[in-house]
């Protein structure tokens, strides 16, 4: 990235995320706008704009901590159990009474717990330890002088500051202040924040989804992440990427709001509009562009003594901006005290990173006593779904190429969750109904459909518990067992499965027309392949050089003769969706999506979809229920999906090393 | 334990509190009492009481992750930074835009992030590495195919499981949602809840605090924890120790809410109601006592297919049963997944525990890199204030009687802040107000005012940084020198602070009457005396023993005829205060509380309040502004504090080893 030989314009001077108070703070202070009064009903996680000093001293007496008898210790020193001290009862004070007792030595009073200590008992003899016999009470145990009394103010001292100018309001503090005489604590004013949705490829939630758009789903993500936090911002509606709208309606928002956020456009395109509005403000663009990948394209703009954030429109490039800025900057402008709630962990699988640039790489992770384990993911920022599965993200610091293996991580946790199951493969319905009845049954399940290669090198690595495989092999003509081989995996199972059907997926009319690659080449049909590495790529090539073969050809002259052969997406659904569509006429894939996209489909053959398992989480309670619903479940449901069958060795292990 | 010759009864069958769920489940399903449907914006942190599939696959076309030029990969396979491959421009596509283009070899065309692809693209060069030219476009890097796209469904594919019944829907999650149609979810009704708090002995906070009476604090507590937990609890008064009142405000409470709590009432002794009102409900008490100190008062009922559950009315008792049972209850009846986010560390300090009780122990908590340090304060149930300024609880497990400095144990967190010092010794208004005025200066300091004896301790133990200390050795009449060396304490430093003025605190009157304890005998005068252990205790019998020399009695003998010599109080101002109500006519203690008091004063002597320090901390930045605050500020301030004084070795040191 050190030379850049275009004209445009990009982020003109990217700073690293760290910076970002630092320089904001230059133009505008970061600091509550103002305090206000609440009652301690409704102060909770707010922050105390005062020291709040006791009213009163806790306890206001000396009183007793457990229901029993108060007397003199002098008393009861020799009290055992089989020697019990005889004492005269004088009286019994609730909780709330006055003692008007007063002991001589010899004789006691019965006092509840939290009532007064009459004079001049010592101590107070818990119930247990004694048994009242007419007006006579024997105690049975000697305890020490003080025992069972708490003294007045031990606690807590008139006067004494309760608690910080600057703390935030936890429950047992509140409990804590009403304790000592408080009712209304002054604290922190929030700053109020509008939103901005800002994209003409987005639409309203609730609208038809229009081609070539997507819905404006941020500005949701954004309200949501603010209220967990505690603010309430205004969504303040979608604009299209017009100069003018955008002016107008931040031109107002900056009279009503202390932060104002808008969200997209913020890139270096020719069309981004919040660039072009922001630096006709004074002072303007203060941060443009920040170090981190995703979350660059983020801008920050001072205007009539109020905060613009410009956040990025990618969700997953929003969220993080959200999670490492922005919050940050709400913090202190609600006086909350900074947390630095960092967390380390084992990386378990090496990740990159971009020399001047922080690197957050979605992770899932485990925990194994107090040891954390993240495993990334490598997900860029347009995916979202795959990315709010994640537990967290696992930070690649701007001086790092590569964190290997084993090395110690920091992770910033999103949304942890312990689990019992991890499972990671191959996307199929059939499979998600089974995991998703195995957390019915009780078990945590964490699972992850981003392919069959990543669920086996999540085996490899020691991180995945099950993964999901359907990898032909044209060597031996079978499914998973070469492949397994081939890269020397050990301390696995491999467990048979079920079989899908899997053939041509046509446009619809096409139905047994297209029986062969040659049919698809005579009938000049638009092809549509996956992507290399794919189990279905290596079934495509494998059946092109069969054909090749039979015709005497080289494969390489039939591949060249099919039409979008170098064409390649990565679903079985993205081929049917691209026939929908009619950019392609035909592709290879699975006859239960074939059906779900209304699309003809000729077999070519039934693959095999099994389970891969770590070895040693065979024994486990999470296993032997999966295998349960594998080989018991499974029959009752299989009949909603169509082109599935059970095999007569499912269940079986078909392989182990 | 075991033996119990007492005839009154006591909880009857005491459970530990992990068989609590199981139990309440015989006679009360913890499961949601319904459905309701949200709009996505009211949606976050509730909980998924169905299972989401996507309407719309996402991304929903194949689109640009970044702005730059959408081509075919195969016509930059040879460019280099110093051989660009020259491209004809065909295009530009807004995100949102129908790409109306259809590209050829040796084409581009411009996307902006998130416009579609145009066919047969297969890779997008971000505009950093191009360089456009009237109608041509200069590409100075090669990238391979599908770099830069983000192909249709790759992320979610249509019908997929988006979030699973039971998930809890996170900010990130709801924007999922979004960005595949979802514009309302189903979720859990939350169970509705009803307070009542029980008590003769309560004030309501905002009337004026009786004598003999505490505040009413805890039901503002457990609403705040509620709240904090997601639910809005209602409070439906306090009343008295009235079987007929709780019964009839029970029953009514009983046909509005799923959940009743009462606060308070729930121990054994001989006035407690609710054990007497909820044993005549059906089936009524099912759950009496929990094996759990504190909170082993503890009461859970069913009557009319409703929850109640009696929580015991010391705040800290009370406080844990919310953390330890009720959010279990109440995250189960809103069914959320159970967290068990247990958390271990290094216990810095033995803890004893009690068989067949699981202890919950208040603890300050430190972090050295991802390692937690648990330093247990030792407070019963009725300390209130001292407990909220920890960070959380050590769990000392019903097998163990104790656990030993160095093991490993686990932690619930309440409340834990990172800090850069941590004071623990005696309480003193002057040093509470440096450290008030170093917290301003943005040094994070947690502080505990425990006495001097338990911060020097906290120091020995590696825990706190500083301790403030006012130790008395009429061994070579001087302040704590003696006691760091006999106690062998290493690698500290003991600063020298400032002077107290210390001597007899008087009734009203008596002011210039007593000058040494043979006053107090002669003039009949109640005493009242320190705890033993104190810094005071051991000036009080020093200068008996000295009085007694001069007129050569035995110690004791003169021990023996000052009234009230065994009463033992352990502040200055419960001295102060025992001779505000009458129940004593002097103590000793400092001038600064007899002032605050409106007692009279007659000094003894001037004793030193100084500053031990943890050697390796005095390096830090922390250490470094406490000093300049002691040694500078604290001249500005000392106006303020009657009966101070700084000495002409303010801040020298005066012992170090």
């Amino acid at each position: 990235m050190s030379s850049t030989p275009g004209s445009r314009r990009i982020y003109r001077k990217p700073i690293p995320f760290s910076r970002v108070v630092e320089i904001i703070e230059k133009y505008f202070k970061l600091e509550p706008k103002g305090v206000e009064c609440v009652p301690l009903s409704e102060a909770v996680n707010r922050v105390l704009a005062e020291d709040v000093h006791a009213m009163y001293s806790y306890p206001p007496f000396d009183r007793a901590l457990y229901d029993g008898y108060a007397l003199i210790s002098d008393d009861i020193v020799s009290a055992y159990e089989d020697s019990p001290i005889k004492l005269s009862l004088k009286g019994r004070i609730s909780a709330g009474e006055e003692p008007k007792v007063e002991l001589k030595r010899g004789e006691c009073c019965e006092v509840a717990t939290g009532a007064p200590i009459p004079y001049p008992a010592d101590v107070v003899v818990p119930i247990e330890y004694s048994k009242e016999v007419d007006n006579s009470v024997y105690i049975y145990r000697r305890f020490n002088k003080g025992f069972g009394i708490q003294y007045a103010c031990t606690d807590c001292v008139k006067g004494e500051v309760v608690a910080k100018r600057g703390t935030l309001l936890t429950p047992l503090l509140i409990g804590t202040l009403a304790s000592v005489g408080i009712t209304e604590v002054k604290v922190y004013i929030k700053p109020t924040i509008g939103i901005i949705a800002i994209g003409n490829e987005l639409i309203e939630p609730g609208k038809a989804l229009k081609r070539w758009k997507v819905y404006e789903s941020n500005s949701l993500m954004v309200r949501s992440f603010l209220r967990d936090l505690g603010f309430e911002a205004h969504y303040l509606g979608l604009i299209e990427d017009r100069y003018e709208d955008l002016r107008a309606l931040l031109d107002r928002a900056l009279t009503k709001f202390d932060v104002v956020m808008t969200i997209g456009g913020t890139s270096a395109g020719y069309e981004d509009i919040v660039y072009r509005v922001l630096e006709n403000y004074e002072p303007g663009i203060i941060v443009h562009g920040l170090k981190i990948k995703p979350g660059s394209p983020t801008i920050i703009a001072v205007a009539r003594d109020k905060l613009i954030i410009g956040l990025p429109g990618f969700p997953l490039s929003c969220f993080l901006v959200l999670h490492l800025i922005v919050k940050e900057i709400l913090c202190k402008m609600t006086g909350l005290p900074q947390e630095k709630r960092e967390l380390y962990g084992t990386l378990l699988k090496n990740v990159g990173g971009t020399l001047g640039y922080v690197r957050l790489v979605p992770a899932l992770i485990k925990r194994e006593g107090s040891t954390f384990y993240a495993y990334p993911i490598h997900l860029h920022s347009g995916f979202l779904l795959k990315a709010s599965l994640c537990d967290g993200f696992v930070l690649v610091p701007e001086d790092r190429e590569l964190i290997t293996r084993g090395e110690r991580v920091k992770i910033i946790l999103t949304d942890f969750k312990d689990s019992d199951l991890i499972f990671i493969g191959s996307h199929c319905p059939l499979t998600e109904r089974l995991l998703l009845e195995l957390h019915r049954e009780g078990i945590r399940v964490k699972y992850l459909f981003t392919g069959s290669m990543s669920g086996v090198v999540a085996i490899k690595d020691g991180f995945a518990d099950i993964a999901g495989m359907h990898i032909y092999s044209p060597r031996s003509d079978s499914y998973n067992r070469d492949l397994l081989e081939d890269i020397g995996i050990r301390d696995i199972v491999l467990i048979r499965g079920y079989d899908r059907e899997q053939g041509f997926i046509l446009r619809k009319g096409l139905g047994g027309l297209v029986n062969s690659f040659t049919d698809i080449v005579n009938l000049k049909l638009r092809f549509i392949n996956r992507n290399k590495g794919s189990g279905t790529r290596a079934l495509v090539d494998y059946l092109i050089s069969k054909e090749a073969e039979k015709r005497g050809m080289d494969p390489d002259q039939l591949k060249a003769s099919i039409r979008g052969y170098n064409v390649e997406v990565s679903t079985h659904e993205s081929i049917a969706l691209a026939i929908v569509e009619g950019r392609a006429d035909v592709g290879v894939g699975i006859r239960y999506v074939a059906d779900e996209y209304g699309l003809d489909f000729t077999r070519i053959k039934y693959e095999h979809y099994d389970f891969l398992v770590r070895r040693a989480f065979m024994k486990s309670k999470a296993f032997k229920l999966f295998n349960r619903l594998l080989t018991e479940y499974l029959k009752n449901i299989i009949g909603e999906f169509r082109g599935y069958r059970i095999p007569d060795d499912l269940g079986e292990v078909v392989y182990e090393v």
